[in-house]
């Protein structure tokens, strides 16, 4: 059975906003001024992002009370904003009751210039990055908003997300007892409306849109879905709201990683066919939109990063000149004696070949010093881990000196695959306000490198072809002691993204010894990952707050 | 009225253990080891604390399903082993129906050596430190332990905790709708078991047995409760596994800080007056329980530290040699051209004092050549931040060099007055595998050096007594950029542990312009505590885990 909607014109817009944690000034100011664009184009509703007004993830700022306070303040302006609009917005709710948390993660519906309901989101995502129900009591109350004729069943988020469409059974599961469309379907909706907090991920992006149009089949309804765009420090929100019609099917949806006001007639829901993405233009585009929002919400213009000749600086470097501009990224090289001429060449050849900044600075003679003022303590022990660390230690005080004199962030260019196994020196190549790369796979380095080069080299080819080196000791190379890095990238794969222990990571056909040794050196190197900086977040399972080890544990079962 | 309690002697053993998050070996022959002596000391019942088998907290380790499997596993060589004697124990279980999370916080009923009923925790922590939502599904059904006769009402630490005690109505709060003891109650049972997992923390240590008594007297039952003891990386359980009668008074307490097997016939519910306890004492215990943990279970035995002439790298000398042995512990006396005879001589006069070891290494030399090295790119700016940190940096990197080359493990002496306003340098002196006074306040930390100096001059007077100072620029004094400490802690206390905003501090008698001060330090610096150590959590609200901030975000309001 086909079910035929037939209602009367009502146009939805959906804005797509790139939020500033804590900064109401900055995010008032933009709904505002949305609001009055879609007033301006006869848009009988406004619809926002979940939490929109005090910006995704507010985290422990919810605990403060005078936080609270200034929530509720701003909403009271925007409230008086929407006389000649209705408003669905996403801000905290107090609870009032005995019992419970403090607060509510609510969807706030707003006409006639005041506040008229308050709709509680009842699925707390309390995994991976999100802590939800560290501050939120879920609602248990459902009730259809009633506006212009239309009945809208109003959901936030997570709350769609308790339904599990066919195929997806290994990656989704229902986490919740209950389903809030569960109650509301009786109360016959005739469309849905979902304000979302949904980051990105380049192994998820798919599994949104299906659970989306499943709910859209399951309850057979249109749903209205408008989600955060920015980067809010890790956090890493695409937009791509979407409009689904009541069999699932796409109708429209908005620009991803960009602010947009989307506005759709209610009425109008013949589908169109979604665009293909490429999960590597995803995660360039992805990266861009973190650099630049951790720059532009902190305050800060410029970067600097060490330029090892290596693939991993030099995908950085073009990262960070494309989202902050080529004149506000400086590279460094800094050789050693360990140093090969190509990777100085290299490195020059890339600041060439983009027009951008570079420095050289030697750190022979720091490397030497430290040796000397070391050498009675050392005694006569042989080069080893201290001296290739002494190295990297040398090259992170200087770029953190030319931060601290210039202010310019450093950026740290560690991939997902060495922050895995620990290939890294503390508050040495460790160092950096914000890791770029540091959640992409070593693959997945090499290919954002080469779709660099789609339009004439950028990364210099040698770098892309030459074998992988450290250089803290003489010829030493990454698969001396690592496997290939076709090899590593999926067992770490399987081992962080998908959880496999040791034993299923076996039976998918990789040698006994090599998945424990990698295994081992992930577990070995928490107490290295605990002090990193914080890492753009491009896949389901990043390290940093969403992947939560105990240190001093025994890991091997 | 008096409920008079009569029932037949039952012997019950609470074994408060000290286990190794992880460590199926180390907690299982433990566990094993305790049963055999209840059996010999005739118990009839033994009971653990709560994830007693796989160490508490285990975090993301209960996403794995190989984790899971083991301490099934686990669990069935346990209850073989109880034969003779009945054993709580607390375990994951698998939530084996549809929706939900995959696991229960559980408490296991063992007798005749077989598992007899599993009862699931229902209030599920998730706040500060606890993500235990995250998780775990909140068990719905509650029943009655049925035993030798005796009805017991057995839950998991925070199923307790949903009582607020009259006076306590600021400290505390119903964070829950339910309470599994109103249903428990239902059932009439005799006596209550709660095991817990419950850390230490100087501000709620008498919390805790205010509301365990407030069960008492509510539910007129007597309580056997057992909790943790060590530390598990940041987390100090402090023990204090204790039995309180109807009323609420205290029977027997087990020891602080250390494991103990407590076993006490249930008939003899007499009262004991609990023993005094001083703060500064408690943080004492708590910290060298906390630095011995943290080596002895991650496998190192040494540790080396920055001996600056300061009173916290002394007290922090002071606590790793009572913790590990004076000759595990390097104090390392780094001086540069700002250093005052004073500090080397204090330093000196310290390690005399305790006996301990201690090596110069000046690091003159090394930061020369950083300003020759940087001369080109500084040009004509003058000396400022960037030198100040330099000199940290040196200093980090020397005993960085050590750490590497001797296998001992940092020490990082910052206290919380300097982490929260970050009075610090990133990877300078912020530098360590741990933090051992982090989370203690600087007025504390001179309360322990005086402690310390009781039976006799351990940290020396001078260190007590004179300005601090940094000591990165000539004549520099901590109070050039900071409010004196005893006006600095209490408004840190305010903000952090009471999370208070600046008006309500300012009402609180503080200047306005000191207050926005210290609160604007304080934020600006979470991009540093980022990257901080792991800190040994004494306070109920510790940086790290615990405290969750944003750091990209707008913080003034």
């Amino acid at each position: 059975m086909i079910q035929i909607i037939n209602f009367a014109l009502m146009k939805i817009a959906l804005a797509q906003l790139n939020y500033h944690t804590g900064n109401f000034e900055h995010n008032t100011s933009k709904i505002l001024s949305e609001i009055e664009k879609a007033v301006k184009a006869k848009s009988d509703i406004i619809v926002f992002a979940e939490l929109a007004l005090c910006g995704y993830p507010p985290r422990d700022f919810l605990e403060f009370d005078d936080f609270i306070e200034r929530c509720e303040k701003e909403l009271e302006r925007i409230a008086k904003a929407c006389a000649d609009i209705a408003c669905i917005i996403g801000a905290p709710a107090r609870n009032k009751s005995y019992g419970g948390k403090d607060l509510f993660n609510s969807a706030y519906f707003i006409a006639d210039g005041k506040i008229q309901s308050v709709h509680h989101k009842a699925l707390l995502p309390t995994y991976d990055v999100f802590d939800e129900y560290r501050y939120f009591e879920p609602g248990s109350e459902f009730q259809i908003v009633e506006f212009k004729g239309k009945r809208i069943a109003l959901t936030i988020c997570e709350d769609l997300w308790n339904v599990v469409p066919a195929g997806l059974e290994n990656e989704l599961q229902a986490l919740y007892k209950t389903s809030p469309m569960d109650s509301l379907i009786k109360q016959n909706p005739d469309l849905m409306i979902n304000i979302a907090a949904s980051p990105f991920s380049w192994d998820r992006s798919g599994i949104r849109m299906q659970v989306l149009a499943e709910n859209c089949k399951r309850y057979k309804l249109p749903l209205f879905y408008v989600n955060h765009v920015g980067a809010q420090t890790e956090l890493i929100f695409d937009g791509g709201s979407v409009i689904f019609n009541s069999e699932g099917k796409q109708v429209c949806r908005a620009a991803k990683f960009e602010e947009e006001l989307l506005i759709h007639d209610s009425t109008d829901l013949s589908p169109n066919a979604p665009i293909a993405e490429d999960e590597i233009e995803l995660i360039h585009k992805g990266l861009i939109l973190g650099i630049r929002d951790y720059f532009k919400k902190s305050g800060f213009k410029s970067a600097v990063l060490g330029l090892s000749g290596g693939i991993d600086s030099a995908v950085t470097y073009v990262l960070a000149q494309q989202a902050l501009g080529v004149e506000n990224v400086l590279g460094v090289l800094m050789p050693s004696e360990f140093s090969s001429q190509h990777s100085i060449d290299d490195s020059i050849k890339l600041a060439e070949n983009t027009g951008g900044k570079y420095d050289i600075i030697p750190i022979k003679d720091t490397y030497n010093t430290l040796l000397k003022t070391m050498a009675p303590s050392f005694g006569d022990l042989p080069f080893g881990l201290a001296e290739e660390n002494l190295q990297a230690r040398c090259r992170g005080i200087i770029v953190m000196a030319l931060s601290n004199k210039f202010g310019h962030i450093l950026l740290n260019t560690s991939n997902k695959s060495e922050n895995a196994v620990g290939y890294s020196t503390m508050y040495g190549d460790m160092c950096g306000g914000l890791g770029v790369i540091g959640d992409v796979y070593k693959n997945q380095v090499y290919a954002l490198a080469r779709m660099m080069n789609l339009k004439g080299e950028v990364v210099p080819e040698n770098i892309i072809t030459k074998a992988p080196s450290a250089e803290l000791r003489p010829d030493q190379k990454d698969s001396d002691s690592l496997p290939d890095y076709d090899i590593l990238d999926p067992i770490l794969y399987q081992f962080i993204e998908r959880r496999k222990g040791p034993n299923e990571i076996i039976e998918r056909g990789y040698e006994a010894a090599t998945v424990n040794k990698i295994l081992n050196l992930v577990n070995r190197s928490e107490f290295k990952r605990f002090q990193t900086p914080p890492i753009l977040r491009v896949s389901s399972k990043a390290f940093g707050m969403g992947r939560r080890m105990p240190i001093v544990a025994k890991y091997t079962l």
